[in-house]
């Protein structure tokens, strides 16, 4: 089940604005209608806030770990994506934030979803 | 016959606008002139209506079945683009959506056609 | 003989603007110089008036049928790409056009040609 | 010797601007300094005035002995480049026209040159 | 341990403004959590302040030590680029500067970081 | 050793306003702290002054000639990419210049190093 | 109508063993059954007889002019590629001789036809 | 006029048998019946006889100005082929080799031509 | 000059066969007819002599300053590849050994020259 | 320190030879003479003896914190990849195994060994 407590976070280390993008190539979870698996791939791309203004980032095992508990989860992949987005924005709460998933065939349709957090500069949109 | 009533919607899972793509690679029709099967693939694009608005999603696999329900049917490209606009768009009413259809060459010529609900913003139309 | 007659066209099945491509890849005429064939592709991009101001878009194997008509007329690229968007102009008034021309080489001089009809929209203009 | 009066040009076919390209991939030239052959493609692009206005277009067997009159000339490719477009819009007087030769490396170093006539639109200068 | 010790700078040649990229395609650090290592490239963009103001570059080899001294520290992908970005803004000053991390994946997940010194040109910020 | 004096130009040939490009893939010189050979290319682009104006070009075996003599000198990319600059705008002083040279990778890091004489348009400048 | 008599030869200039290959890549003819135009490409490779024994090579622009006479035949791909076969063997009675017809697709179908004369060697074959 | 006197050699650096390769990418002749020209490469491989047995190689700057020598010739492809094989046999009487021609298309058709001395040995006769 | 010399060996690790293989992408000579620089990537593949039988591996950075040796010479292609094979031959009296040459473009030619030790077993002779 | 104790295996479960490939992108070791770092993968490829014969396979975790092992071992290539040969066939004795690694690039020079165990069939050899 997609377990938001696996997430943990670091403080950031810079008060200067910069930008973090982490794709994971593996995901898994399970179509809600058919109970067939799915497989993509997300992409969560972010500034954290300020050091001073007690900016966090997702630490990268634990973002693995939290990915890995949608296996056996069924769920759309829209909810799958807008679920993400707010895991992580909770956790985070960063200057902004895309989630994009892209998802392989099934059944010959691939599909793309995209949820954002903030104010998405247009550069980091696509 | 192409068949919206196998089209299925589940609730949007967020208030927050986001982007949806499908696309399916094996749509077949067929030719009203010549009765001779077409070929092409189907890319679906929309922004759900947020969730407080009632906002839906196509459901996947309802998606699929709709696009084989027009395997039989004789129909030209632009009819069948712009049916396939209509029924998701009556189904979802989204805040916009784009349907491109790119079909394999018959008689040598190729073809690309596009239809579009609502405002599709410039990055998405292309 | 290049024969507008043949061209046919079905009433478009929209009042919602949207776009048509079509890509022929196997085009042959003959060069009025040297009476030696000359192979190219032609491209043929529009927007249909909507349905209800009488819109019609071209029917594909008609255009097919009207392509041929060109294999044995002795003509310059520049008249041949001006000619078929006349034609096409006149069969459809279509909302805008482009037709664009790709010629194989011949004496080593590849060319490519394109005329258009009405604004074409910036993005369809390439 | 480059002979500019090889050029022959026919009326233009129409009164809607239009844009043609013609792409030389088998130029040869002399290099003035060392004697040594230069080989290269030229790329002419341009929009030929209106009908009305005397517009013509340069018919491609002239342009193609046009080029092979350079063969044994030698020239640096800066005077070729300039040449050509000078030649040319003697001839036709566009309402805008690109010439641009790809010189293949002599002595380990490639070159490009670019020449223009009139205002080249920002989508056909590259 | 990372050691801004063995970085050397040398004068800018220059007054007028010119642009540096560094692309260090072998770099490697550890993971603090799991202890294993993590393997990626490293870009370093800038430019100098002209040569009047004292300006220096990074010298080349000193620059491949530092990066060596990164191969047994444990340290996040996020600390790593700060500190570079620190560790190089404290020895040259420079008028604007990039620093991009990009790593390979560990447990299925990529990650690119980008932090910045100064105003990047848009150009330079991708 | 680096010399000017190899250079020379010749009287450029036209009054409007054209782009050269000249790409040298063989360069090399000496790092002037390992003594070790440094490989990379150069590429000069620049806009001659008008032919009214006394506007010149560079000869293109004066300036293979002028890249051989850099061929045992120990100097950094900076000083190298700098030194051409400026022996080139003293040569020809164009209207403007770009000089960029890209540099195969020395102990695991690759580089590029631009510097520029005048202004150089937005679309010449990548 | 194709006319075996537009074909020429000349000499052989050799009485040692040579193999020639000629490709041609815009042969149309017309389909017998549908009268819709074939487009492919014709090669042909062949060892020619020697001198001494009266050998020949076809002519390279008579080939062409044979090949344009196909234009407007209407006939099989196996027929026109055993009759290409047979009018080049009676020119030339070649050591041997292999014609290959590519076809481009018609109805989704591609097709490829290989007819030959005497001992076509085996790295010669494909 | 091609010129075998252009062509020099020196002796072969060893009794070891060993292969070269060399390939000329610009060659360029004329058509004797259209007075066209034409374009395309040469590839001369062979294994020089041992130095012990008097054995030479072609000398590349010599083989160059040979090349140079077709520029105006009007010549067949079948011609060329052989006269350089010829050539160059007589000039080294190598222990084997091989002269293949690969020219650019003219009237839709491209052509190859394969050459032999001696017995080419299988891993060099493709 | 080239300095056989500077070649270290070290002991081959292992009394099993295995084959190693070395590819100098940066080797520049000077061509002793014309004085320009030539340049080219030099491979190196062998099968060392058993540990037990004296077996000895070129070792790398002196492999390195060897090739460096040449920078300045003047000499042909094919006397470099004899040389190199001739000096690594001595150094280590391998199993067999192939020398294989690249070289880049001069007035338009390329060459590739292979000079062999010992039997070289077929998968590696390409 | 390349640390043999390190590796697992597990019982092959099958009787039928089957073939195994780990390819391990990102190993690093020091090179013994300069003491930098360098960087390349290995591919090991083997088939397991028959389960009734006792035969294993690596455990894979234990292949990975293995091959870490090396991290700060200086070592020749050579020496490396005997090393891995011998450690993984006193593990398994596997029916035939090819070690193969593939080193990027110091001071110009890339490099790949194999080495082998058994009779390493053709079609796994290179």
């Amino acid at each position: 089940m997609p377990n938001a407590t696996l997430l943990e976070a670091f403080p950031t280390p810079s008060d200067v604005p910069f930008v973090v993008e982490h794709i994971a190539e593996e995901f898994t979870s399970v179509c809600p209608v058919t109970g067939h698996p799915d497989f993509g791939s997300v992409t969560v791309r972010f500034e954290p806030r300020a050091a001073r203004a007690g900016g966090v980032c997702v630490e990268l095992k634990s973002l693995k770990l939290y990915f890995q508990s949608f296996r056996n989860e069924g769920s759309y992949y829209e909810a799958v994506t807008n679920r993400i987005r707010d895991d992580l924005a909770a956790l985070m709460h960063p200057a902004w934030m895309l989630v994009r998933t892209d998802w392989k065939g099934r059944g010959g349709i691939r599909s793309v979803i995209r949820a954002t957090h903030g104010d998405v500069p247009a550069i980091w949109a696509s």
